[in-house]
């Protein structure tokens, strides 16, 4: 349970004391307002606040395209045109910002999406809490044999149970040592900034990361993705059904042409053609590698 | 008056609607939704939605910073001190969105600002309206003597008679001609993309237009400067007597240490401690080029 | 002919001076280097500087991947590899630095590609130049009648004549007034940045732009489309052009995966298997739009 | 020594073969070139490649401000001129790529600064050396007793052998257990992607970082300042040394105007004006804050 019961009291009363407002609102996102949703074994992400919702796609292209806009009979229709037309920047008129506790190694994965606002806890200014993530049974794999970056077959028994062991004994260790670095008691005590670089990238931090949802949706595909790891994907999925709840149509779109969809390549769309009109296209004749004809398979079924 | 009958209803609307929500709200700034405020002869520039207020600033920093921010006894002072400190992620966590009519030529400096989100009506799918910006006398002036990139004194007389008349009938016949090309009356009417290049450049253009509160306090440094051209300056006034409204500790931190504050150089600092010891220092012993001895006098007063 | 003497000695005396340097080196593009390429009637978009060829982008790739990439035996197919994973950092790692001359209308559309690098020469402090675009006979067209923001036929006869007429004589007449107002000659002279107002979206500016080959890729993309207008599109493929000549193998992957290539939604992905399987897939059984499906169509032929 | 024969022999190859160019060329540059400079225990920082010079800024800024920039008579006033007034595009128009290698814990400090390029080498695609910054003992420090962010006196005696002892072992346990996990000897072996977390924060890691003057020199300001913490400190001043042997104009503008400079508030250039009129002036006529006004006096001396 990653909140304190102060936390928890602390939500009750933000949820406790609607106000008015003449903006756009969302009751779908009020829903989820402040509301922690648990990821992994100590992590949560929970959305603080959002500007915008469908409609405010709808009016900021309607400013940009005018009349032309007029065509498109009904909202829904219009946000899967500009989807699909990759016009991103009525996307961009919605923003939203998150409250997150994440594994310092989530967390640089994360980072390197910087069409974002970011604000960290600071181990110079404070100090880290004793939490480390330490993988369920299921998350604990094996290295993938056939994709470098990826992971294979759950490991079991006695293996796991040692990699389980050194996790958790080196991250208390590791922690002990952290205090002790820092304590002042019969000592002056290491600084923070030096005493930090003691803790494992298991250990949790938080942040408060805000961004729009154009970019919002560049993340999710790509770390939402069946290939992202697992321990960001579980984040990923998790404001996937925030968003849904905010921006149905928008989301609507975006699981149609971006999650759903892929690219294909000239090449690709060359042996579609071809083999639309009968021709037998193996990857001999395709014109493509063995591995982009093996994604190709998987692409076409 | 910028604004047709059916503008005003729509905005009469929009603010007979309030509805709840459980996100931050700033009074301030709910005064302001949806109201144009006129900027030029034709313009205006109004908040359409707003993210967070003081609070979300300081809630962001004690993220950042943890613990070590409880020393600041308040909300003002830790803002006061973000401010002082260039500590400028908390201002991001706050975000604005401004529906803008303006002359081309100012959105040409305009979006040169490049951290924002920007939705601008599109002349290739719409038709423009015949609207030019026309100075007022008072800001029909000559160029500087003596700044390359300024405007001096007022024009008098015949010449800003001549030079409204030329500015008048040559956007009238430009706007006429744009119809005579675009019309299908017995021709088959020029491409609107072809069309638009022969407006000039005081014609109105319009777009919404979103940034966070750190990138805005850089756009109204720049443009409220009273070295920014005219047209674009009385925007960005226009823009800081909201802003005040939204964020009062963080505008207020603002005007102290970003408009009424100056940065000096090594050797501005260097004859400022000489003087303060009694020196007579003159540009010739301050080391500093007659520009820049001159301007470290404006500013030393 | 967009140069004057001055300017082509200028760049004859540039490309006179070869250095050494230890820095990659692209033949390909040092050929190009200072050399205007001619655009419209008086435009041009010439390379100034570039950083990085083919080989910085599979450098920077290793260093990300690191063993992980040896697996991919050579250059060529590692970029491949990365161009279609969209693993964009290691395109980042090239830079180039154009020097543009191009009409003010096409100058704001190219601006909204914000990740990049812009000087744009001031009509405050300086004054433009008497030149104007003026379309070529065949890139006078009608507005399209199927596209809101396209264009269609060519004009003809007597209609093509008065069009050209209008936008000769307004774009003259602006000139005049433009030259009248700055005047000082028995007048105070109207300031530079007021007269420029007067200039119709036609007349020539110029700016240094430099971008990373990412982003460059992404402008591309979308600026060399047929669907893109034809006016920033002819600087789009003179760019093309270069960054062929620059990165080949880079240009080569962009060119097979994202110019010829197509993304395709979940349902159209659906559609496809369907007919590959032998079913008989119309717009009503496709689940898509009618506009969907007219695309779906264009793109499998 | 953190360079093994291997990358040696490749930096001596890659410093043998120098080519022709008709680009801008830095000879201070080219010294540098591929150049490790040592930083830390382990880490360094090395120029890879590079954008320009001091006359690409001066050729950026002239097409910029046009005619009007022939006032200032040389090169170097114009560089002044346009730092003085911040005026940061034509600075934007160098580029510097680098190779850096240093801890995880700086590694994070460093990514904050998002107007930049990097790829990071990556421990889910390759295993990590068994190399760990660990502080000399002159930069063993205390915590601050008077900033919560900073450090104070350095450890002395049997405390910061303990404390280096702690790191030591525990770092040395981390990475046995890291390979302990990754094995496939008798075991199936956990992937990378989860072996990775249970490394500490002082583990090394490498990437490639490519930035604009301009966003170099805000990253110098903020991390070369003597709050900066040490460990990054050290990185920023060997890039220092880097850039005043690029662009030494640019260079030494930026150290009067920014390293050696000082903002003042509209409250602190009051008290100024107000002292050098000869009128005693202490904290409480001040209208600054006891924080304010300390820091204040240490600007002034």
């Amino acid at each position: 349970m990653p909140l304190t019961p102060e936390q928890q009291a602390e939500i009750d009363a933000q949820r406790a004391a609607p106000r008015q407002t003449l903006r756009a609102v969302s009751e779908g996102m009020e829903a989820h307002l402040y509301r922690p949703r648990e990821v992994l074994d100590h992590g949560f992400v929970r959305v603080i606040d959002y500007m915008g919702d469908d409609s405010a796609i709808v009016q900021a292209a309607r400013v940009s395209y005018g009349a032309g806009t007029k065509h498109v009979s009904n909202d829904e229709g219009l946000i899967r045109y500009l989807m699909r037309h990759w016009h991103s920047t009525p996307f961009e008129m919605c923003e939203v910002k998150f409250h997150v506790k994440l594994p310092v190694f989530v967390a640089r994965q994360w980072i390197r999406h910087r069409t974002a606002n970011v604000n960290e806890y600071s181990a110079r200014y404070s100090i880290l809490d004793r939490e480390f993530y330490i993988p369920a049974p299921d998350a604990l794999a094996a290295q993938s044999t056939t994709n470098n970056q990826g992971r294979g077959a759950v490991l079991e028994g006695a293996e796991a149970e040692r990699v389980l062991e050194m996790l958790k004994s080196d991250a208390g260790r590791a922690y002990d040592h952290y205090e002790a670095m820092l304590s002042q008691d019969g000592q002056q005590g290491l600084a923070r900034e030096l005493a930090r670089m003691n803790l494992p990238a298991n250990v949790y931090t938080q942040w408060y990361w805000k961004t729009d949802l154009h970019n919002l949706f560049h993340f999710l595909r790509l770390r939402a993705d069946a290939h992202a790891q697992y321990e960001i994907r579980v984040y990923a999925e998790a404001i996937c059904e925030m968003v849904r709840d905010w921006v149905p149509f928008a989301y609507a779109a975006f699981e149609d042409y971006r999650m759903g969809g892929a690219t294909l390549s000239a090449k690709a769309l060359d042996c579609v053609r071809r083999m639309l009109k009968g021709e037998e296209v193996t990857q001999e004749t395709s014109g493509m590698s063995k591995g982009e004809w093996r994604e190709f398979e998987g692409v076409i079924g």
